[in-house]
């Protein structure tokens, strides 16, 4: 199966942006260009009028969480997780997180989000079968609390989710071990798991530096940052790590990423909303610290459109540091799509590039958003929203072409969504 | 000519939401709840599945600088204004400011705002025109800069414009003189101009304490804050008084706010991307300071829609106070509606009740960012974006319905914006 996207401006790994033409053949992109002779397209999308990126990557999410989009704001922090998250989350079932994640799946479609990276559970191997149902690429791990008396259970869990999912549906989806936090997980228990990932080669998720008070907390309960004694646990000596959220860093914690690789997800919208701090994240990229974006779960964005946090990205660290030009808009995007790639451990999705991962979104730029077409980079990241974006490709294979959705039903997974978040809210 | 909205969840101005009605005669809403036996709708809007909002109010924007979105970004201010904006706009011609102010037009129907606070200039005429074609309400101001050799023609202008349009177009139209900002205008120009718009009893519109800079110079060049010597100047003592931005203020400046009762534009959108800074907006609010929002123009933003700044409002002051709940999400709704109503001096807009005006906007909920439907302002404010608004009602006209346009030609603006943002930047 060959496709050919053509005349369609296409974001380059460079930040230029012609008109150009991009060839696909099965899963992959195979030229950027003129079209040779010997490319004979069994589809060709028209791309006139059209900006292409590589398929957005949300490096950090919590997907079947989108059940309790809008369900509990405006609180402080741990109000909101005692009183309404967690005991929602303790009614879920196996229904609850397909649905949940059903949901997400549209929304990422839909906002032209090609990878996801998914921290939840129980029952990940629902998000598992939403993402191949789906079509997109999900690199998964089970949410393990160690603290719980069920730790070594979900340890277990996730080993099988490992077991039967790892490198699944022609590889699109990938897993990571996934625990939870330092504050969740004491050195001992984070020991176990470093083994266990290690020993099946496996990456891990966890959350790292959200707040002041976990960080305070750990100084008190520790005598030490986060950072310092989750490394002598050996949880970053495996393959790799990818740490949600690094708000807050000191120059020790900023030695410890780069020393051990361990490649950052920057969550704005979640950390503005929750009020978590604002992360150094200039300061990070200028270290050559991998960061790339994350809506955090739909209860504290509220939403998984990538696009606004690659907007966000953009604003934010210029107020925050009083420089008009830190983080300039093909920056954020960067982290948005090339710098996902790699954050979740995928290498060779990101960027518009022969050899590449065919994981496409198409803007429309028929609209006054896009107009006058000064540059293009800066009307995606500063003008459009995600209403734009219309086609959607991933490995290849077209998810949505001018809207219309190809592998997902949309009508029965808002009803399905609905009737779940009843039972769990009500 | 009466209208009936019917079967709508409306946000009413305590916050509640309940599935009602709305009855519109000619301009006015004449009742929310049961629809009376005597009211005998000549159109009925099916409201089924659509959240009514008053139509937001944009309360700072420059509608013509459309026209420069996105072609200077990631710019030190001083490097964007010297050798982008200004050179651009020195080019600018009459149809130039027509064909940017309907490119606004165009936009601001789209994403449902229906009032918007505009200070430019020259031919702020043209501005005029197009909110008159348009259907919506314009509160218009030419930009004077008292510096400039020209600074007394352009109070004139401002004269001119107040006479010929204010009260136009069944009131839609009002004018207020707009003194470009203190770091432009000086002490003896700003008398004359708080003398020419009294005698008119006009309002006025000025930049305020946008950046720390012009509070430094304004020290430097006169022992105090810019506040402190443009009251003395006598500016505050007409009839009212709309200051944007607003961002660095000590006590001593928001006791003259309160003094003279001046009423804030917040943009936070504008504030972010040009690096200026944070305004104290839950101080002002607690103080009962008014506080609107705008867009400012859309070469700072870059774009003109309110659902965003209504977004960023409650986000941003949450993470820069360490306060999950600074700025709710209803509260930042008002900002966007009633407060701007109030701080753009007309009186009966930006609430859904009796006797106020049928300026109003309709979301469609039917699409994954407001699912499941917990709670529809949260949902608003928190997830949607403005591709949600499908209906757009202003002083009782329908503007859109169902995504179509009732009064502006998209394809023909999108061409002549195209046609006018060359000549001015290539």
């Amino acid at each position: 199966m060959k496709t050919l996207i053509k005349n369609v401006y296409a974001v380059m790994p460079d930040g230029s942006v012609p008109k150009t033409n991009i060839l696909i053949d099965q899963d992959r992109i195979v030229g950027i260009g003129p079209v040779s002779d010997d490319f004979h397209p069994d589809k060709i999308i028209d791309g006139t009028d059209h900006l292409a990126i590589p398929g957005f990557v949300n490096a950090h999410t919590h997907t079947s969480m989108t059940l309790l989009r809008s369900y509990a704001d405006d609180m402080a922090l741990m109000d909101w997780l005692n009183q309404m998250v967690w005991p929602a989350e303790a009614k879920m079932t196996a229904e609850d997180i397909y649905w949940g994640a059903m949901l997400a799946m549209l929304e990422m479609v839909r906002t032209g989000t090609t990878t996801f990276a998914d921290m939840y559970g129980p029952w990940m191997e629902k998000v598992a079968e939403a993402a191949i149902d789906a079509g997109l690429r999900g690199v998964l791990s089970r949410g393990i609390i160690g603290a719980a008396p069920d730790g070594e259970k979900k340890i277990e869990e996730n080993v099988t989710l490992f077991q039967e999912f790892h490198g699944a549906a022609d590889g699109r989806i990938t897993v990571m071990f996934g625990p939870h936090a330092p504050y969740t997980c004491p050195p001992d228990f984070l020991k176990k798991v470093a083994k266990t990932a290690q020993s099946l080669n496996a990456e891990i998720h966890i959350h790292m530096h959200e707040t002041k008070t976990e960080i305070q907390d750990s100084l008190q309960q520790y005598g030490k940052r986060p950072f310092e004694w989750v490394a002598e646990t050996g949880l970053f000596d495996g393959k790799g790590t990818l740490a949600a959220h690094c708000v807050h860093l000191n120059d020790a914690d900023i030695a410890i990423m780069k020393k051990y690789g361990i490649r950052a997800a920057h969550n704005p919208g979640s950390n503005m909303k929750l009020a978590s701090g604002v992360a150094p994240v200039p300061r990070l990229l200028q270290e050559g610290v991998c960061v790339a974006l994350g809506t955090d779960g739909a209860s504290s964005n509220n939403n998984l459109d990538m696009l606004e946090e690659v907007n966000l990205a953009a604003m934010l660290h210029k107020v925050h540091t009083y420089d008009p030009v830190a983080v300039p808009a093909f920056c954020a995007l960067q982290m948005g799509t090339e710098y996902g790639g790699k954050a979740v451990g995928v290498k060779d999705i990101g960027r518009l590039e022969q050899g590449y991962k065919a994981d496409i979104t198409l803007f429309d730029l028929n609209s006054a958003a896009w107009c006058p077409r000064n540059n293009l980079v800066s009307l995606l990241v500063y003008s459009a929203n995600s209403s734009s974006v219309d086609t959607v490709l991933c490995n290849g294979k077209v998810l949505m072409e001018n809207h219309v959705l190809k592998t997902l039903d949309e009508e029965r997974i808002l009803f399905e969504a609905q009737r779940c978040a009843n039972h769990l809210t009500k």
